[in-house]
């Protein structure tokens, strides 16, 4: 070690990949610093669930500091990064309650990614995306909304639209979505809302581009999907996209016209807008290029991993936006750090394990499709089994593993969902008399150098 | 039976009062209108742990439209009740997508209490209520960033602020929160923040005006419930108010100052503001006087129950504000009406059983006061046992109940508070192209009558 102070190294993003790399990290003789908007960590394929009144937020979402506790030389930050800057090495934060600007050695972004409108401005402002726990909490208000108000409306087409719902892509999520809305109308909000609303019908319509569902998936296994979604009584709209938004309706490409006012949007996803801090060219849905040692190019000290790196694998494609992916790319950026400090040489990604144990997706209760080892196809019971305990291994947390299991045998058994709350209340600022938090952390901020000159 | 339409009974309040009403009057040939702001039945004596990061908010709430399922001739309205009238018999509702009038033949009022400042404007402004479930997520969001804060300022006097909390009122509430508060700190938040904040301590001070804790309580339970908190860790302060809120600070009425950005307001309640649209002179904390048989003097077809109502006991002394209490007078409530219905005459309230069986205070973690039967004081982890068993008897739904017990075991074995997450986000109203909904609900509204003429 040639430095005189401890390497210090600045990690944003505590999803798998940042909390991987934060894990390996923490039993070396280096300082970190953690970044995140939240101060949780957020199993984001349960999201949807959320949406749908199964589960409560906090059985998706894991404490950071709670992971960190421990870990005597791992701070956390809770704030939102707005720069980035390569030259100096520096990662300035809106803290929300000031502007923080922090010094790193090495710096490892894994930001994610987001919801991609593909620039359709007008579909962005009405429709709902599902990648935040603020999404899933505000997609659940506006449904268990959307039909107290129908509940209450004579005009039929109003009330069409509010118990309509529209879910744009075929992949996974928009699947489970969908089924997940269809189940909720079924089972519960159709018993609720029945005696109250004449001629009541919770339509659920899944719209997706291709000719097909689930592309990556054998055609059998797409075609299962189809037809198990269709026995649940969800309409699937294949070969067509939402062409605009429009009063109480959308209009599909071919000019077809669905009242709603419930637009989800599960057709795309891009890296977190942090790429386009790194000063680099972008490639496919806004990923940054990697070498294989998930260094930057051109920022050797710079690691990207999971959704936010653009890395291809040996047949030429890009490794997949998927949680084991994040998982692995985290522990090797940490490693690749240490070996640096060590004077050892860096090591390439290589992607195991996991990767040829296959694919699946649920539909809803009973239903999925699952493509083992990508050799066997299996449908409907079994392959929700398998779903479902994979599920179950990869959250985080006991206890919340615990809470996920008695909610979903609760909802097996008796076709309820529990956490059908409107909760909405104005965000409160630190208010207080006198100047306010932000300009008296200004003020003090301004007379103390960031936290790298304090360490020195 | 006179009339030609099926007697409409308008409830207002989804709490123990109105539930145990509408429970009783869904088996009669009426048509009843449940009115409440929220979709859910709150069991306001868990919210201070919500608050404080140990249960989830659904897990303390349960759906009104749950409760009523099967039960063919009761509606739900979700909305504010503006104006009650009782000469042309209706109650206008804003149910935030357009104002409905609704007409009654009979009316019970059951809105509950709400926090009391007692005119105190500035206290108002800046205090934490801890009343309705918006209140307990908004303080658990804030205790949260105040750490969050304080552990990236360098300022000790802000820092101290930020970490320290007052609460106000020497009560049950006001011990459960402040104890609950401590031991957040204690088992939780002192061991995530600890490394990153040099002489970390997240004082709780609770301030009581009187010159004991709990009131009711003989005097040797009240000192056991003060030496208790002292124990934890809470500092208690007696014979003092809170003066004044000031710059980082709070002031105390004998000039002392307590550096805090937390005030917690357990001091006093006062019936619901709905009290005061009876057109009738209110009682002490603004309840409503009404007749042994519940109903309001001057307004017989109108019935108030629960918090909102004022009536003395034999002894002279009004019922107090216990859900007991408003369970009791919303089943009589109900009887009375449909002994109206039937020509028989009123029954008086008189209440019965649960009296006789005690108080209880919970201070913490096997820390709790109880006087049972009026006889056996009882301190300590038997106390405590004692209060756990009875509220999640009380609690709602067995799944809730279920969800609360491993909680609560979970948090007992492993000091743990898992909820701790910030989650804020703006509420979104029901926006789509074209006209508004709450335009087009008015348009739609104005063309139709209000459900009592739509039903003739």
């Amino acid at each position: 070690m040639t430095t005189l102070h401890r390497p210090r190294i600045v990690i944003i993003g505590a999803g798998f990949g940042g909390l991987n790399a934060v894990k390996r990290l923490a039993k070396a003789d280096v300082d970190v610093l953690l970044i995140d908007r939240e101060n949780f960590h957020l199993f984001t394929p349960l999201l949807y669930q959320v949406a749908t009144s199964g589960l409560e937020p906090g059985e998706i979402a894991y404490p950071v500091r709670g992971i960190l506790r421990g870990m005597e030389r791992v701070r956390f930050l809770r704030g939102e990064v707005v720069e980035i800057n390569p030259s100096d090495k520096t990662v300035t934060v809106d803290t929300g309650y000031g502007i923080r600007c922090e010094g790193y050695d090495y710096l490892l972004v894994a930001a994610g990614s987001r919801t991609d409108y593909f620039g359709q401005e007008q579909i962005a402002q009405y429709a709902f995306g599902l990648k935040t726990l603020s999404d899933s909490v505000i997609l659940r208000n506006h449904i268990l909304k959307c039909f107290e108000t129908a509940a209450w409306t004579e005009d039929p087409l109003v009330r069409a639209a509010l118990t309509t719902m529209v879910v744009v892509g075929g992949g996974p999520t928009g699947l489970e979505t969908a089924g997940a809305l269809r189940e909720l109308y079924r089972y519960v909000l159709s018993k609720e809302f029945g005696h109250q609303i004449t001629g009541l019908d919770g339509r659920v319509i899944l719209v997706e581009m291709r000719d097909h569902l689930l592309s990556p998936y054998p055609p059998r296994l797409r075609e299962a999907a189809r037809r198990q979604l269709e026995d649940m009584g969800v309409e699937v709209i294949l070969g067509q996209s939402v062409a605009d938004v429009g009063e109480d309706q959308v209009r599909l490409s071919d000019g077809r016209v669905i009242p709603t006012r419930t637009l989800v949007w599960a057709a795309g996803v891009s890296a977190s807008p942090l790429a386009e801090m790194l000063g680099v060219p972008l490639r496919a849905n806004g990923r940054v290029p990697v070498r294989p040692t998930l260094q930057v190019i051109g920022h050797d000290d710079i690691y990207v991993v999971g959704d936010m790196a653009y890395l291809e694998d040996e047949r030429g494609e890009p490794y997949p936006m998927l949680i084991p992916v994040a998982k692995q790319q985290g522990t090797l950026a940490a490693q690749n750090i240490l070996r640096r400090l060590a004077g050892q040489p860096q090591r390439p990604f290589s992607y195991t394990g996991l990767r040829d144990r296959g694919i699946m997706a649920t539909i809803g209760r009973s239903r999925a499709v699952a493509w083992i080892f990508y050799r066997l196809q299996v449908s409907g019971f079994v392959a929700w089994l398998a779903w479902l305990v994979l599920h179950l291994i990869t959250l985080l947390g006991f206890r919340n593993r615990l809470n996920v299991f008695i909610n979903w045998v609760w909802n097996y058994f008796t076709y309820d969902r529990s956490v059908r709350l409107i909760l909405e209340h104005q965000p409160r600022p630190l208010m207080w008399p006198g100047p306010s938090l932000p300009e008296r952390a200004a003020e003090t901020l301004a007379t103390v150098e960031a936290w790298r000159v304090d360490e020195r």
